[in-house]
């Protein structure tokens, strides 16, 4: 696919300078860029590389007045790189409708059947309601009274357990899991007694969900995640969370049961948070850091336990020298008298 | 369904303060209970709604005198709703038998074929044995010589790798994998040099596995875990470990090779064990603790690497005051004559 | 099979102390084998039961002379004990061919397709090129212009993404997943804007991957899995990552995207590795450690943040000391007339 540069313009926002009838075929790095290509400057430390470059155009913050080469000025050039991205890669499957080897039960309900694609070895649930354009690849489960949005893309070997409810244009990664039983159990002598999970699992609208993610349904109510929620691989969320609008987990965080967690919250890789918390809006929460109590909207905080981002900074630069410390003190202490 | 007070009595050995001919038919919270609901208070703190709940009944420790609910005083009210919920819960799969679009080599044993559930996309391999009231839902992998108790819950996507013996009573969450091979190697310069894995892993009765989990096969022997062992989701076990009877594993634990957990153990979320380590009866671990040694029986210990879990307490809440302390410190030097 | 001491000792080039004609046909550790066994020694500890094993035969680093039992003298026993037990182990896969039950696209190409194993329920995309001895259990998915070398072995559940790039004698187990879409967003307001992953995943020769591992392709160019490397179970690969040769990335560890592992690299259980980070060849880095910086070539490091081993061993043998070293400070302050 071939476009110029004032469709480009069009599709970001931008300005050009430089030859708006230029086209462009292929994205590329600004370091690997040539004849063709369109590139981005989305850090200032690329700016380098601009008088060189043998890019057909770059999109950059600030047109730049001594480089030859076509620019595109917008305000984001990071976003709008994703935008040009996702027009030059937007890519239809391979065919439409059902597959003769899919498993769809009688009652499942389609809104639009030509409009999705279900490949072979899907199996569909009694019940199940499928809106339109919605893609389930191989080895897809999805059970009883499920509830799929438009423009839902599963990928293989998900699986959704009954009664979840997935929302419009929501992105799920192969070997995830909806909807697995919450961690529950009374005790009853030294065993376990399973308390049975009746509750479900709510995806709200434009969710991204990475690869092997598991999202265990409500003990009785709902787990919820928010519209706009992005999930990295390997999460594990338990019953009764609720994660707000637009935060962002990343890889192999793990969220206890019941905690809630704020509108556009951060947490960093490998994160743990206890149960029953309540995390604040816009908090944000480094990586491998645990999380023991409730946490104030907007505030930053690093370390197990977690503590202000600040302070753990502090002392993570000096805790090693604990042990040279406790020497110090050992001879301060023989100095003026003390045991 | 609905149920009389005094069949609920029966089934939970309580005692029933009201009209034992009143009937429910729905569990619910305490603070959304309405009429023809039956609730229970596990936590004193809730025992405030008490008063005005609408519920038909409350599942109560202690019988109050001045609530005009009716009550059913039992011995431990979280138990008896888990009992309860199981009883109104209980559901049959869709069908029995097996799907003609599941692939069951010839060689393949059932005890009582008319009473499993076998899925479209099911795959079991040569000579395995599968007992009565199986269920096995789409996409599961069974490979050879494997050994199936009764009852036994199979999601979906779930593989269980050759020569694997699962008890009765099991349940395991889709995606989780049964039996892959140890990470085992022997250095061959700077290479490595895999060890066939020629164990397999034996999981005993009413275990409960979670969704994507992991639990390799042994080297030479079994990797076991005991009856009543619950296992939450995204848990690593390696091989040759061994899990002691009614243990729970929190998610995102790892366990290393050969470590020997004992009975009654729990895994807070997390949590790091060491290979070839020996965590005594009754042991309790915090939330993400690194454990790099022995453990005796009914320790309590945190962090990483673990200490006992009141010593750590003292530690978490003061540890971000070591770089003043290192000035204090410094300052205290000067004074006396100190570098 | 049966096998006599002198076949093995051509296997293994070791030398035999005994009757080169007695014949094993079995492995045991050596605390369990009898008549007919191979045993090993790997660990001087293990020497003591040389005396009384009724084992048939030793493989032992060193000739013990006043040992009735046979030996096979090599250099590295452990090496010598993997080399035979593949020898005894190595099996084939119940059919050659193509299963009916299988998807295979129009457009696949095998090499030479009476030599692969594709089970029930696999599909395979269009375009994709599968070399010879490739076995591909049931339930896996492969994309479109996948390629994949030969001795490939892709365990059950394991999902495939377009356009992966798979060496030769590479084991991947169930579950797994290549080639996700790394987690890329550009902030648009309170908003994340998805970024087109087009990179792919490259996996070289010798690798072998653990369960239910991610491995997301690169955002425009490549995640690089180098040769011999192996990759435990639950691991987190991010977009954009090199692993250098013959690393060994142990279970639940996370690397985040565009950081670089050199080669030989041991990253022990649950290590978390922050972005763009390039950490040298030989680097060791301890259990559960947080890398938030370049690490230099052979360094040894653990702890989160992690810092020299031998300065994190004081740490984690004193950290919990902290609290009675404020109290000993605080008194030392008061003694000097300090506040």
């Amino acid at each position: 696919m071939e476009v110029t540069l004032q469709q480009l313009a069009q599709i970001i926002g931008g300005n050009v300078y430089g030859n708006v009838n230029d086209k462009v075929s292929n994205i590329a790095t600004i370091d690997k860029a040539g004849k063709g290509d369109l590139t981005f400057i989305a850090n200032k430390k690329y700016l380098k590389y601009l008088k060189n470059t043998e890019a057909t155009a770059v999109i950059i913050e600030e047109h730049v007045k001594d480089a030859k080469v076509n620019q595109i000025e917008v305000e984001n050039p990071y976003l709008a790189y994703a935008k040009i991205l996702t027009f030059f890669t937007s890519s239809k499957p391979n065919f439409s409708g059902i597959s003769e080897k899919a498993h769809v039960e009688q009652s499942v309900k389609f809104i639009k059947k030509e409009s999705v694609s279900v490949y072979p070895f899907v199996y569909i649930g009694e019940n199940t309601e499928i809106d339109e354009n919605v893609i389930l690849f191989p080895n897809v489960f999805i059970g009883k009274n499920v509830k799929i949005g438009s423009n839902v893309t599963v990928n293989s070997g998900v699986s959704i357990y009954d009664n979840s409810v997935i929302g419009n244009n929501v992105v799920i990664h192969s070997g995830s899991v909806i909807g697995s039983d919450g961690y529950g159990y009374a005790k009853d002598g030294d065993e376990y007694f399973k308390i049975p999970q009746v509750g479900n699992v709510v995806i709200e609208d434009n969710v991204e969900i990475g690869a092997n993610v598991t999202i265990d349904r409500g003990a009785i109510n709902s787990t919820v995640i928010r519209k706009g929620v992005k999930i990295d691989n390997l999460v594990h969320i338990a019953h009764n969370v609720e994660i707000g609008e637009h935060s962002a987990i990343v890889a192999q965080v793990g969220i206890s049961g019941s905690s809630k967690i704020g509108k556009r919250v951060i947490l960093a890789g490998q994160v743990g948070v206890a149960g029953h918390l309540k995390i604040g809006d816009g908090v944000k929460v480094g990586a491998q850091s645990g999380i023991g109590k409730d946490v104030k909207n907007d505030e930053i905080i690093s370390g197990s336990p977690a503590v202000e981002h600040s302070k753990w900074l502090k002392w993570a630069v000096s805790y090693y020298k604990l042990p040279e410390l406790l020497r110090r003190v050992k001879k301060l202490e023989k100095k003026i008298g003390e045991k």
